[in-house]
């Protein structure tokens, strides 16, 4: 409602008066109604409530538990056991050698808290127990996670929620999204455990990961990064394959770290164009790191 | 919109009047502009739509089919088919002896539909054919569901459905939920044969569901669950076991009545603790029965 | 917002005015907070979306890169690669001799695709490659696509994948939708080969679709149409058997083309009438063409 919008309903009310057809009264029912209004105007979504998060820190409140470690963007918790309960740890199929788990689970990205996950491994004596990937994005269309760390140490396992939990802003800073879809985009100049679990990645090699949604931007963008450099395909999942039924398109690469990088920005930029044929222009999530 | 600020608009019409900047053609397009505003203020959030089908039964139309039973919360509608089609019969993979069958849809909640629907065959002459879960509950993280009732007699098949409808507002009682995911209990004394068509539990004994989404607040309900008392793990599911790629973990427990409803009591208050970590205060979305 | 309304809030600020009440500052956040709401308002519903999207093209925006083709319903985009990677070739499974491929992606709809890539199929010199369907259509209960056309050369490539966006506005037409759910018929007097790789259906006879979400719906669907005329029955798929854990029952018909278009109306007809017992009454995407 812009300025001119009000002056013209200020006209339309001023003309009724004159006319004599206003009714004074259910005044009270009018504010209402307008009120509503002013709350719908709090709708907004995913990608902005997500930045607003990141900026705000708002939800971020301490449930006064010790097994509460934190959040993060993406509707990411992040939780530790320090002794799972033995009948559970053999229903998860959890190794008997760790008695403590770490635990990251969110409604909306896998690969951040991946190539997040990735780094904690490195930094912390912790293995990856498993990576299992929801269908979700709250109604988008990718998925959400949930990892687990295996320490022998509850510290440990902490520790590694943490590191994850702290490098989420930069890992979802090649996130794009608009509301047709979305792009993902990382790199690794080396790759540890976390990545390795997920994609069968080489570990200590670079590695970058280029995704599309819907599917068929996937498809393109994969061409132009291996058309681009001299990179080795490690996996390619599509709806029905590799994936949770997602409508996206994943390449896992890896090669020479620069020619990764390059491959990885390359079909970035081919998936910023075709995703903005389709809807407003997408926007990073945080700020693009590649 | 509150008057304070409908106040603020009235005096930068004021204003706008009194330098000579307005115009009063268009007064029409301007008019309709606001009706819209106040059309788009009937966006609501999934469980306050939930919430007000169940107390207002506002699209409750009977649609003048005698197959229609009824609906109910989370888009649920309730279905009889008096003599199925002979050709049909055979490519959903029924039993020959039910010639009639009772039919429960819905796009949110398999649990409560569940839990209401072992109330129901306990009540009647009938079977469970068949429970599927299809990944839905409208861009939330959880399942809807396909349950079908065989029966010899349509009025069997029609009371099954009729009891299933009538018992949902209290089986949708511990179903708590806000932006970020849901939480969901569930609480029999003597589980029937809908509880062992779903989760392979044990008849006539205590059964206790324990649900948490996103699947890491579920990893530790479930660890709280089983810590808390002397029960029995019947199955623990997760996006890649034993869920439809749902963004859940779904504990099913069984043993001492006592044990069981201590052991879901107390799962649900840690989850209600870290679901608020990640949003707004989680909600009931009738009452609590457990 | 109707003039009533209006007419009571201009009574309301005068009365505050008389009264003493009002404050003059802050203007211009008032007008902010305005504006905020009427760019709320352009939230729609999808299938509104859908339908402006189809009405207005307004997202039409050429990317300027040679391998886009168009856009259509349902975030349809319409790619093209002239000479696709050699190691993705291979990822991607694709037989060699097409050294060209289409590629029609969408998050909503399955079913209009392929009817209109079977279109294509007939009016070109391409293949179906694959056809792929991720759990979609943005938080509904549906599917969305990707249909990859292989071509040894370029041009029939891109021209498959043009009929197939042209023919999307027809195709759409018989798919309804509510807030609760969806309905989706399609007809065709002869099948081509899009429908024999996605449904199993015989080439060149006449072939139905008739979808109902939820299930539930779809049941009851299926049961009339194959009830009404003499059809057999190809395929019928739901939450955990055909599909990919879609709300879904989808029923895929053949037989004499007069008996498949009486009996996919005949389901139409009962579905519309489910569908609104649980929301508002169910509209065309575009216009029915069945």
């Amino acid at each position: 409602m812009n300025t001119q919008l009000i002056e013209k309903v200020y006209e339309e009310v001023r003309r009724k008066i004159a006319s004599g057809e206003i009714k004074a009264n259910d005044v009270e029912v009018a504010v209402k109604e307008i009120a509503k209004c002013e709350n719908e105007s709090k709708v907004k979504n995913e990608v902005i409530e997500v930045k607003e998060v990141k900026k705000e820190g708002k939800f971020m409140q301490a449930p006064g538990l010790t097994e509460f470690v934190g959040t993060g963007i993406g509707d990411t918790i992040g939780l530790v056991i320090a002794n799972i309960d033995s009948a559970l740890h053999e229903a998860m199929g959890i190794d008997k050698k760790f008695h403590s788990i770490g635990i990251i689970g969110a409604r909306t990205g896998a690969g951040p808290q991946i190539m997040a996950a990735d780094e904690a491994v490195k930094a912390t004596n912790t293995e990856i127990v498993s990576i299992e990937l929801p269908r979700d994005t709250k109604g988008g269309a990718g998925h959400g996670c949930l990892i687990i760390f295996g320490a022998e140490d509850v510290s440990d396992a902490r520790r590694a929620v943490e590191v994850t939990l702290k490098e989420l802003p930069r890992t979802f800073g090649d996130v794009y999204g608009n509301d047709a879809g979305h792009l993902e985009m990382q790199y690794s100049a080396r790759a540890s455990l976390a990545i390795e679990k997920a994609f069968g990645a080489p570990v200590g090699k670079a590695f970058g990961l280029v995704i599309g949604a819907p599917a068929a931007i996937g498809v393109m963008m994969a061409d132009t990064a291996v058309k681009t450099a001299n990179v080795e395909i490690v996996a390619y999942s599509s709806p029905s394959k590799g994936t949770s039924h997602s409508n996206e398109v994943i390449l896992a690469i890896t090669g020479d770290s620069g020619a990764v990088r390059q491959a990885v920005i390359a079909g970035r930029e081919v998936g910023k164009k075709l995703l903005n044929a389709l809807g407003d222009e997408p926007t990073s999530t945080t700020e693009p790191y590649i």
